[in-house]
């Protein structure tokens, strides 16, 4: 596709390097914060370039100019971005150093804005750079901002006040602790910049990034349990105020970059994981000493304490009820035809509506039929939009934000009778999913180590899912959180070395994915939870799981279940009536039995 | 206990320090070639302290002295080492620097011997000391060497060539693949300094180290594919000479130092977790640029050849032979009592040597009766022999080097009637040793991927085994080797991250030890292998058990067991009875084919 809008822009970018003395400029999908989801000002890549994605960075030079984006947006990159004006580079395969290093020429100066980068990517890209003499150079204010003249401003909505009772605990005793943890490592002060450890350390909650409640704040936390929170003056009113109290100052966010520049002299612990470039270049010219930590909300926020815990259950149970009348409906009205994926998630959508109690949903539904499936990342619009059609499957990956809790779940849909390869592939993942499900583990294990419980059938046949089997979740926060991750250690993405604790939130979602034909996922969120075990001579740790809906039967093969998987299925089953049962009418709940009926077993199993 | 020989010793060396002008001295486990297992002259710490492990830290001070051992050592430490001469210390939740930083004062010179110490390691200790204020110092000779009066001669046995036709690659095609890689890197040079990979390299088989044919050598390989071998001239004959031909240059092992001054200039290869300190400060005093890079010959000789492993299979099924003939004697013999672990061992041997071709074995045999069995590492002398008493179980690992292959099997063996315990426990390991032989799992995995395998059944009953799952084993050499390894990756030891080859061998171990009761232990080893499976999307792998010998059926409750889990223990006792039948007597074959009759199964397991 040819696209003269974008010709425009890159044509602007480059005059407005030139007249700065820049030979060229690199555009991440970046926020000061380093968000996973970034605000409609920050979103400069997809303004330059035309990509829609979620991850992805560009680089222009004054003669060439290219894309980096890794696997999952091959095909899409192509569609969305003219080829004429950006080379398509693939990472990790290549790199912006390797793709710098083969087109720029000594003495030149590449730019980039250190309030959207790591510390660490602007030094090794800062030493790829000088060996080939060229220079990487922190610019003051954005080029590209100069030349986009309806750049959205940031959100100006207010931020409220995340209620005690909801949370658990209180904002001053998480800076009590944060306070503790300052002073047993000697340090004065803590840098936070994370939109989602804000909002945790501080029970706010905002409405600044699309279907993540957080408030574009940074905020500084002392050894004395006091602190200073940046934020718009217009985002915080009389009841925020009183909240706070006065152990935590209010700045104008503004105010931030001079506020790092006053700890000359103090021992600051920064995350270089969660803090962008400048605030260490800040800090490093005001003679304040660095302590690499993580940001000490982090783990706190991922151990969910009893009060978030009996929360997400509540939402869970409310979310699991819109899930199951969408199931129900689904199963009244898809095979008929007629339906496609905009109108599916719509419908899902009200049925969550319906609760009265959903804020947003967590993440755009994933809503795919067929062939779209098999894309683990794909995001309807009404240029994709496709009809559900007899004799495939239907994938919808979605979630809600309830005042006490986030929900994130599959479920795979069969439209009319599925084939005997999508019933042995789908019963393939399931028994993958009871097997992570039902693991028991000492403390002190990695998410690394549990990976393989879900793919082992798959692997069995040869063939495997291309993403990870769980992410953490917040409560009524990020529906990706950090820091554990069950994945292959090879995946990239950190986390999968993190120790699983107690309290700790993820989701169990192996898939398989067929390309050009069909998508299988299905994902519940657990609890990390002690066991207790006759006899265990280790602590051991297992999982609780809080999401409930059906699993469709029409897709298990009963005969590839052992024994033990179909008592689990049946168990999780008669849990679900038991949990939605109440909540739904009789029509509803006459549905929801029938689908939660024991599954059909093989005389192996039954034997047994 | 109280050893005046070890305060004897201990003050000659304090002695020796002070008239060195040095206040302290570190004393490890280790030789030149950073070996596992290393010979006599360098049992420095043995020496020191009456310690017996392989694993271990001395550090002496002028009034204070400590040893540093781990966990596996914590009670023989005690044993061994005099505690008035002694601190004991235990790492990893303590360490030599953090010791020595509670023990010295500002000023102090702390020595070591920069030939037995990683360039890491010397970094790290130096910086915490010159955080103390203290300095550590590389001594030109060892002041230990000094009071040691009858220290050992380094052995002097000869080398021998190690046939083409075992090694399955000439050494000269292996030095040609090291220059490739050198060419390949843009580097002139590389530091070969551990012993087998020299003598994998070269073709070569020694006789100094006890149960790992290698012999002392260094060697430099070139970009032009000559090398030159630093070995003592008497190990060195005329055929060795033949062999080695014109493109390796021999040079006395004393001219190895000198000749790293050499070279100036040159861009050396060096590898950190093989080569000694000593080496890096000689390549950088001599202005070489030093690269660091795993020794290449790591790779390939962990990767084996159809030769090398058809070698392999052959060494098993003999090594097999005299197992099934110790198991046989064993059954007969030991259930009356009067049997113990050193007559054990002995009669084991014995069966070994009557195959004619054991050169050696390739460990300390661990015969371990009744409680001993539940010390993983426990190494029967006069003092701990036991008496092998029925009810108990009587667990020993062994193996053999033979010119064709290297052996390391484990075998529980219950002397009478064993406790449902017993029973249960046993099964659980045997479940797990089924379902990593039968593992399937993409390129790329990693064995820290696969551990949680092992330990699942023994996991879902909150037990555990404090080892790894899995080490590489080497052809006619190490018995222990890398770089690949299946364990937890909090395991601290190198290889769990490493991608699993077609090729490589590995041994599969899953344990359980009730302390002061007994161990169980099943070890077979097992060799890497592509799999064909039809339909499959992903290129997989998998495992073939090369081991041989019958895993005790009465310890096996058969009810535990799945459908395909005694389908695999038959089909293997099935694959024991027809390798190992034909080479062994009528007596012996009758024996052997009871103990390889089919499992008794559940109604479940019959039922599928």
């Amino acid at each position: 596709m040819s696209s003269p809008v974008h010709a425009d822009r890159l044509s602007r970018l480059r005059a407005e390097l030139a007249a700065r003395g820049l030979d060229g400029f690199i555009v991440p999908i970046s926020d000061e914060h380093m968000s996973e989801y970034v605000g409609d000002y920050a979103q400069r890549m997809a303004w330059l370039t035309g990509f829609g994605g979620s991850a992805g960075t560009a680089a222009v030079l004054p003669e060439k100019a290219a894309v980096f984006v890794d696997g999952r947006y091959t095909v899409q990159v192509r569609d969305q971005v003219d080829g004429a004006l950006f080379d398509y580079v693939g990472v990790p395969q290549s790199s912006v150093a390797e793709w710098l290093g083969a087109n720029i020429s000594a003495g030149q100066k590449i730019g980039y804005d250190p309030w959207l980068h790591a510390i660490d990517w602007a030094r090794s890209l800062e030493a790829a750079l000088a060996a080939r003499g060229a220079e990487l150079v922190a610019v003051d204010t954005n080029p590209l901002d100069a030349v986009w003249e309806d750049q959205p401003a940031p959100s100006k909505a207010v931020v409220t006040v995340y209620d005690t009772a909801l949370a658990g605990q209180s904002a001053a005793e998480k800076r009590a602790s944060i306070a503790d943890w300052l002073r047993a490592e000697g340090l004065d002060t803590t840098v936070m910049t994370a939109l989602d450890s804000v909002a945790w350390t501080f029970n706010l909650r905002g409405q600044d990034v699309t279907h993540t409640p957080v408030g574009l704040a940074f905020a500084l936390l002392h050894a004395d349990a006091t602190a200073d929170l940046f934020i718009a003056p217009e985002k915080v009113d009389d009841a925020v105020r009183a909240h706070l109290g006065n152990s935590v100052r209010i700045h104008d966010r503004t105010a931030f970059e001079p506020a790092l520049a006053e700890l000359a002299g103090k021992k600051v612990a920064v995350d270089p994981d969660r803090a962008v470039a400048a605030i260490f270049t800040a800090l490093e010219g005001a003679g304040a000493a660095i302590a690499r930590r993580r940001d000490p909300a982090v783990l706190p926020k991922a151990i969910k304490n009893p009060t978030e815990l009996s929360g997400t259950r509540a939402a869970h149970i409310r979310d699991g009820v819109a899930v199951a009348r969408f199931l129900k409906w689904m199963e009244e009205h898809a095979p008929q035809g007629g339906l496609d994926e905009l109108g599916a998630a719509a419908q899902l959508k009200a049925f969550r509506e319906e609760s009265g109690a959903l804020i947003d949903l967590s993440f755009d539904t994933i809503s795919a039929a067929g062939p779209n499936g098999a894309l683990p990342h794909y995001k309807v619009d009404e240029t994709t939009n496709r009809a559900i059609e007899p004799g495939t499957l239907y994938l919808v990956d979605s979630g809600g934000q309830y005042c006490d809790g986030t929900t994130d779940i599959t479920r795979t849909i069969p439209v009319g009778t599925p084939t005997a390869e999508m019933r042995r592939r789908f019963t393939q993942v399931l028994k993958g999913h009871i097997a992570l499900a039902t693991a028991r583990f000492p403390t002190g294990t990695r998410g690394s180590q549990l990976d393989i419980l879900a793919r082992q059938y798959l692997w069995a046949d040869g063939v495997d899912y291309a993403h990870g089997t769980g992410h953490g979740v917040g409560v009524y926060l990020a529906v990706h959180e950090g820091p554990q991750r069950i994945a292959k250690p090879s995946g990239g993405q950190a986390g999968t070395e993190e120790p699983l604790h107690a309290g700790m939130i993820l989701s169990n979602e192996p898939g398989y994915y067929k390309a050009g034909h069909f998508g299988i996922r299905i994902e519940n969120l657990v609890v990390v939870t002690p066991l207790r075990i006759d006899g265990a001579e280790e602590e051991m740790l297992g999982f609780e799981t809080i999401t409930f809906a059906p699993i469709a039967r029409e897709l298990i093969d009963g005969a590839m279940l052992s024994a033990s998987e179909a008592d689990w299925l049946d168990a999780y089953h008669a849990e679900v009536l038991a949990k939605l049962g109440g909540a739904m009418g009789a029509e509803d709940r006459a549905w929801l039995e029938a689908a939660c009926a024991p599954i059909e077993r093989s005389s192996a199993a039954l034997a047994a």
